[in-house]
Formats: structure tokens, C-alpha cells, sequence
């Protein structure tokens, strides 16, 4: 079904020529991803090719497992499709009592909680103009969803509005992942003068992954979840949503956000 | 950090008010929900409240551990928030091998093969005009979308494009999930007769459920992904993206497709 694999290495691998009725498309690539530490399963995700180290470690500092980097490669003999991390974890993954608390049981309030658990404290962070957090996802240039129009992005932002790093996935989780896998790497952890900014919607599991990666300001396209916003108050970070055609509202940690022409 | 909750009693979970910066917004309510086999936690979901237990029943068929209606209800004590299933399973959740071929390791053959096991075979199904398949986002009524911007739909269409149950959810595989579950316990699985229509892209997992509900029609407003399409030419599904303003484009099953005045 899909056609050959275009030339540039990477950019193969994310995207595929396809022929349908009406003509010739490019399709982002889907494919399975299994997690292995120490040489055992741990997880399966379905995720577009390209940069799934990163994608490994930014998953596993996310959900508390590490935290710091650790050496993490593709098993080439399992079609490239398994990625394998050297332990040792922070802690079981077994272990993790799921958004439960023991007064209401299974809650928000629990899943908060439990972020509270591995995510740094709140810190000041920068102070941004409206327009520019409004301006992010221009700025969030995204070269195969351009070609395909199935690709979530994460940027990582400076504080004056300098795109740093980018990536694709069609999960939207897994390119938040693959940017804080790299900015992991990189020993740019916790991001406390950044902003990240994601293509999308504002779910939960989003300001979670942002939050234990200390980013004080995170931006979407998209509208936010009620356990986003409480999340994201309860973390002090700044939250806006709806950033598009000069526009952003924000929804929590306005003392970030200074006034500008845009509301 | 969320205000009261409206007086309706489904639309009350569905939605929440929030106070932000520019004034008052509604959005959409996101919380864990614990899935429990004869009282054995198995997963645990973000997802909007509301038709837990068609939740709860189409994500298990989906995934081939049922076969047909079980008991199913929420517990009231644990904040409503965990689903009790009653059993048996057809088979034990931890026995697969999520998506691995002994030939090629992990990869998206293995995936196919995986849907293979638990999807009815292809039917003839219906034929369709083209418009139809690019009317159908318009005929999907989100009514908490249009207040909160934060909701995915799937919406199960009969042959002659009226709407005959729509679902919607923070997570688009949970709206396919309550559709499929809503679907088993009304006896009317497999979908051989109907159309699928979902508000977001297209990938992997949402070919997947179609296909296990033995749907023959998979239409959505976004992109699909390269194993999305891969999977329902394997399975003799029709898969169409794009449909928004007339338009649809067809990437796979174009039998079922009368060509009309659209491309």
C-alpha cells in the first residue's frame, strides 16, 4: 500500500508517498515502538519514526522513572522498532497506584498527587508579552505536517520567542516526549526559563509531562481540559489555549503574562 | 479552580465552568477512570465522564477480550471514577505480544496481524455517493464541543447518512470506544451496514476498533496515518480523510464509492 520511501533518512522515515483515487499523498508514518529496560518489555506505543531514543527517555522521565539520562539505542535486528534502555529506574513501574487517593478514591485530585510527587517546585519564570505567546504557534514550524497534515508538534521555546527545538509525532504525547528525551540529553532539565508549546489540545496527561520537566509556561492550539487547567494551578504554571490568529487565552498563572493588544 | 457544574446531569459531567483572564469559559471535564474485571484493576483512562460503562464494553471488544455484552457499572463510592466489569475474558489481557511477528520482530505486520485475529471478515457493505462520505463531519452534532472546542466525536451513520448515535470525549479513542460499546450492548455488532465517522485523524488504533466492530466505512475530517491505511486494505475497509467542505479523499476500499462531484 504504501509507495517507496522518499531519499533524506529521516524525513523517510516520518513520512510515505501513497496513491490514491485522486492522486499521490504524503502520509505520516505510523509503527510500533517497544520499550525495553534492561532487556524487558515495559511498554508498546505507536509512534512516527525518528528520534526514538529520545522518545524512550523523555517517556520514562515523564512517568518518574529516571531521572537523568541513560544510555538508550535501537535494536536494529527488531526492524528498528524496539528501542532499549539501561536501567537502572528511580523506581518499580509496577508499582504506580494509578490516580488513586486513599480519601476519594479513584480522582483528579489523586492525579495530582501524584505529579506533585516527581515535579520540581513552581519556579518564577519568565515574564512574556501576550502577543508573543499568542505568536508560538506560527513560529512552530512543522516540515512533514506540512507535507501530510497528520502530525502533532511540541516546540521548545526561549523566552523571547526563539523556536529551539521541534518535534513531529502523530501522538501528540510522543513528541512532547521526544523534546524533553532531548532537551534530557542535552542536560537542559529542569526547563525553567522555557516555554513549550504543543499543536493541539490541552489534556491532562500534557501539563503532567511538561510540568515534571519544570517548564513554567505551556502553550496550545487547542482548548484545555478541566484537569489540565486544575493541574497546571496546582503546579503554578501558566496554561493558555486557543493560541491562534493573534489570539491566546490564558487560564491560569497570568502573573507571567504581561498585557498586550490580543485577549 | 472549576466553578459549579450545570444542572443537566449528563452535560454536568461532561462540562465545567471556568473563570479565566477574559471572562468565563466551559470545558471539557477530564478525569481517570479505573477499568476492573471481576474486581481486578486492568487499565486506567483519561476521559470525559459520562457512558463509562459503553466505555468500558467497547474498549475490552475492541481489544479482543470480549466477545459479546457483559455486566458492567459504575462504583459510586470511588468517586464514580472506577467501572466494575463482570468476566470471563476470552483470553488473558497479559497474555499478548503486542504487535511482534516472530518473522520481522516488532512492526506493523505484526500489527495487522493482531486485528486479524479478532475482526470479522470483509463484507460487501454499503455503496455510497462520495458527497455522503463528505457531508458526514457536518451531520456530526457535538453539542459539548461547540461550548468547550475540547471534545473528539465518533458518530455511527446508517448507509443513508442519518446520524444514529454520537458520542464525545477528550480522548478520540474513548468516543469510539462508548460508540462500539453503546453498538454491542444494542446487539447490533458487527456494523456491517453503517458508516464511522470521526471528528479528528486517523490512525492506527481507530482503524482498529472499526474493523474488530466489523465496520465497513471509516470516514474522518483529519489525516491518516500510513498504517492506518495499511490496515483497513487488509481488512477490506473503505478509509476516507480530509472530509470537510465538500471534499473527501478516499485512500482504500473505493468499491463502496460512487464518485460524484467531490475529490
Amino acid at each position: 500500500m504504501t509507495g517507496p520511501r522518499v531519499a533524506d533518512e529521516t524525513a523517510a522515515r516520518m513520512t510515505a508517498t501513497i496513491v490514491r483515487d485522486g492522486g499521490r499523498d504524503e502520509v505520516a508514518v505510523e509503527e510500533p515502538l517497544e520499550l525495553r529496560v534492561d532487556g524487558a518489555p515495559l511498554a508498546v506505543t505507536m509512534r512516527t519514526p525518528g528520534h526514538d531514543e529520545e522518545l524512550a527517555l523523555g517517556f520514562l522521565f515523564g512517568e518518574g522513572l529516571i531521572d537523568g539520562p541513560r544510555e538508550a539505542g535501537l535494536n536494529a535486528e527488531l526492524a528498528n522498532n524496539v528501542v532499549e534502555v539501561r536501567g537502572p529506574l528511580s523506581r518499580d513501574p509496577g508499582s504506580r497506584r494509578f490516580y488513586t487517593t486513599s480519601s476519594c478514591g479513584v480522582c483528579g485530585k489523586g492525579a495530582l498527587e501524584e505529579v506533585a510527587v516527581h515535579a520540581p517546585d513552581a519556579v518564577a519564570g519568565p515574564i512574556v508579552d501576550r502577543d508573543l505567546l499568542a505568536s508560538l504557534p506560527d513560529r512552530l514550524r512543522q516540515p512533514a505536517f506540512e507535507r501530510t497534515g497528520g502530525l502533532h508538534a511540541t516546540g521548545l521555546f526561549g523566552a523571547d520567542g526563539e523556536l529551539e527545538l521541534v518535534r513531529e509525532d502523530v501522538g501528540r504525547h510522543n513528541a512532547m516526549d521526544k523534546v524533553i528525551g532531548r532537551a534530557l540529553l542535552d542536560g537542559r532539565l529542569p526547563l525553567s526559563g522555557s516555554i513549550l508549546c504543543v499543536s493541539g489540545r490541552l489534556a491532562f496527561e500534557l501539563v503532567q509531562k511538561a510540568a515534571v520537566a519544570g517548564a513554567p509556561i505551556l502553550v496550545g492550539v487547542g482548548a484545555p481540559t478541566s484537569l489540565a487547567i486544575e493541574l497546571a494551578a496546582d503546579r503554578g504554571m501558566t496554561l493558555a489555549g486557543f493560541a491562534r490568529r493573534g489570539h491566546v487565552n490564558v487560564y491560569c498563572g497570568e502573573q507571567r503574562v504581561r498585557r498586550g493588544e490580543s485577549r
